[in-house]
């Protein structure tokens, strides 16, 4: 039986072989802080060797999954240089490709706000419900900034013809567009429906044997490829440079003053 | 002009360049024996180098396509060892790098099961026509097996999104979401229906330049990468693992006595 | 602020940080020519570096895209030999790699004929929108000629599993079969619905700052791989084996005969 680490940003709930995990922080939506990142990649590992934790539950408190990166987090590394830029990309990458190879299968529940760093965990789990009103978008570009490390997830997750599109438009899509592309699994139209599509979906997961979907989750993956190392640490480094590049400081900056930047036309 | 191997679990009749192949052990649901596998390889061998031989149309007798791998097969295997095992599983996905690599236009008719191995195979076809009422699915880690052999066929077929929340919670499907998920190219509400659609894709292939199809097809093949001998070596040893460890014996022998495996709960 | 060259095949309008590039050969319904291929060539070399140009959106003149390679570059070229039919081959895959790799967004507005060569363009753009009627297809084999720079382009766009049944029947496919299989991304009913979808597809990309959106799409392109060197080179000359071989000129000499080619049953 594992021991959970305690945590100041997530709600930890194990019952009957499922751990519930929430992001907690509905203030900033559920923002992934350096903190949260740090505390799930914990829990993962808390759990790792554990196969009577059969599934993880991921979901956000206060009606939204995550909106992205925490505004203050990038603030504090820009002013530290480009080293603490990059270093704070990619753990948000380490993260993904934690969640990722979990030997339990990862279940998200999406609502409310799924962007940014938030659409990119939804692109790690096996199985994904939304409501059909949740916000799913790529905003990063219309920032000046990049989605580093999440685009070669959504690549897998949609293929290259679907994410071209998301990210370079910074596109918004509602739950059952996300379930039209293939982002997710289920859309549902209430919380109540959420409910019961996930016990429903626990139930079928719950029959299969954990030692032996653990070591099919890794030939799934294996056959799939998956985003490499070198691939994600270079695009650190670029995200490291769009945020202090020209168009990083004028998108950051003309969305604190609410205004448009100077590219928009 | 080819001459064709004698088969005694197939069914083959060749009429206007077409060879019709149907697998017949309508007993077990047509169910993939070690037997069936080494006739499917010699009617593949017979034809190979044949271009009057332009499309291979496999089905399946008494109402089903395939329900999967043969249990008395298993069970003999078991009793062999793992070595037995590993060579049952790895037989399995030689037979579908042939059939996925034919030079003729493979087209598969999916009615009732369409199960493991009976999925794989639909998996390796170029076109494949589905009755809105077939059973499609993925049952091993229901059984504490694996879908060795086929997982990476799956994934090349459908991706690593669809593949996974199939495999991972054993869950079954009809021919309408066989086609949303795009394992299937049509869907048809009889056989009426179906037998007309088969002809239509025949007229269309029957325009069709043997040898053009047929470089055409290796192309394509080498364009999306093909799951390689490695992985699927990699893989039977997992399937020997798996059927010789505690999961796979509590899961077959609870299959056999119609009862729930210790693990679902 | 780039020169752009002057060309005799293809109609250029900069407006407002977009190039307009309209195909424009109506007599043979865009053919892509030799020339044709050199000049767009040109013109995304002369617009590269320029950040100012936002956004390249290619249609065609007279009511079609492009119907896909010209004939008389083709008989040019089996009258020179095989060392000149692969090279007006692989010329093509010279020209779908650039734009697939060029900085700005692309954008194709696909009306009428999207054939061949056409659907290879079609394939290597960011935002595709088709008229619900545009007439899709890949009829090379049917010709006894193969897409051999075009098929590594299909299966990237749309997957091995729908390139298979579409390049070995030649089947034709209309706009709104074109969105199910995930080829385009917006279908719309008639030219006035095209523009204004084309408008507000636009006013999204001028919201993304233009060095982030030419650094995502790097990305992007690096996390889903890319058909190689290598592969298109084989190919040309694959391409030139059929043309030259006994099923291409029979094909081609059917078609202007207008005649079915001796392997139609």
């Amino acid at each position: 039986m594992s021991t959970l680490p305690v945590c100041q940003t997530l709600l930890l709930e194990l019952h009957n072989g499922v751990l519930h995990i929430t992001l907690n922080r509905p203030d900033s939506r559920n923002a992934m802080s350096l903190q949260m990142v740090g505390e799930l990649r914990a829990v993962l590992t808390a759990v790792h060797e554990d196969r009577t934790v059969r599934a993880l539950v991921i979901g956000g408190a206060g009606g939204h999954f995550c909106a992205g990166g925490d505004i203050k987090d990038m603030a504090h590394a820009h002013v530290q240089g480009p080293t603490a830029c990059r270093e704070l990309n990619r753990a948000f990458g380490t993260l993904l490709q934690a969640v990722q190879h979990a030997p339990q299968v990862v279940i998200t529940v999406l609502q409310g706000a799924v962007l940014g760093g938030g659409l990119g965990l939804a692109c790690v789990s096996d199985v994904a419900l939304a409501d059909h009103q949740a916000q799913f978008g790529l905003p990063e570009t219309s920032l000046g900034l990049l989605p580093a490390q999440i685009a070669p997830f959504v690549v897998q997750r949609i293929g290259l013809t679907q994410a071209r599109r998301l990210a370079l438009t910074a596109a918004r899509f509602d739950g059952t567009q996300a379930k039209r592309i293939g982002l997710v699994h289920f859309v549902e139209h209430d919380a109540q429906a959420l409910a019961e599509r996930l016990e429903e979906v626990l139930a079928h997961v719950l029959c299969c044997a954990p030692e032996a979907n653990a070591r099919t989750k890794q030939l799934l993956l294996a056959s799939a490829g998956q985003p490499a190392d070198a691939l994600l640490d270079e695009a650190a480094g670029w995200f490291s440079d769009a945020v202090t590049g020209a168009e990083g400081v004028e998108g950051t900056q003309a969305f604190v003053q609410k205004r448009k930047p100077g590219w928009a036309l």
